[in-house]
């Protein structure tokens, strides 16, 4: 198996949203369009926002700090179907790293001001990286199993 | 601080690539369209694949093993400017996490045939997310500092 030890990941900061629960906790960014609250990078790595703020978007990299125990095939919400979990961004994935893109509205110092979050409030940041729409943007992206099912609400007790 | 206490990250597969050295490796996917490789999960992992074969791209995730020392600001490909690192994709960033979009070819078991490497032969992978057109196509995303300024050669001894 790995050549590669598990390494330590440590927080840099701290997503602050309105999403208190998961039952309250939208599925995606896109329709969390509404959803503004802040991202708190510590102030030891306060050097590392310059220029961040001269992008409309980001990619934030947390850990899913309240997910389930790991499973590697899974439920989600748009069908019943099992899928694999690396064929989703379920939480309850090896790992526990989630990734959002959300819309930069502004800094102040250590703090950014976003929207578009769909993240628990207080989750864990492990990483910010700007999104660059020459490299992110795939518009020849196809949508895998996922297409034409729309995101239904939550069934009860699923997670 | 934290509240969060840091975490151990596992490496579930190797990332293998043309790129056996920085000076070989390309900046970004984009550039790298050509550069065919494998993703070889560990067979532990295997069942997690399912279905991630119905996607035409995919997030890979991994560690920067060979980066430098962490440095919250830094020079980059595009300028001689310093940058925050979270502005940039830097490798030698707090907590040494990548990201890259990746063409996915085809799935044989446990391993993914993709194209558009930009990583170093032999990157530990810590995940793998379907790229959703739906969420991670951001048409508005503005390429901030970045804008207008071409990809240049890699100047000699710049990481």
């Amino acid at each position: 198996m790995p050549d590669h030890p598990p390494f330590f990941v440590e927080s840099i900061g701290v997503i602050h949203s309105p999403f208190a629960t998961k039952e309250a906790c939208p599925i995606q960014p896109a329709q969390a369009a509404g959803a503004a609250g802040t991202v708190e990078i510590f102030p030891a790595f306060e050097p590392g926002l310059a220029d961040i703020e001269t992008f409309s978007h980001i990619h934030l990299i947390y850990r899913f700090d309240r997910a389930g125990p790991v499973r590697l095939t899974t439920v989600t919400f748009l069908d019943d179907a099992t899928h694999g979990v690396f064929a989703t961004r379920h939480p309850c994935r090896p790992n526990g790293l989630g990734m959002s893109v959300v819309r930069l509205l502004r800094r102040e110092a250590n703090v950014l001001f976003v929207e578009g979050l769909d993240v628990l409030d207080g989750t864990p940041l492990v990483d910010v990286k700007p999104y660059f729409p020459q490299f992110d943007i795939v518009s020849s992206a196809t949508s895998g199993w996922t297409d034409g099912r729309p995101v239904r609400p939550k069934p009860p007790g699923r997670e």
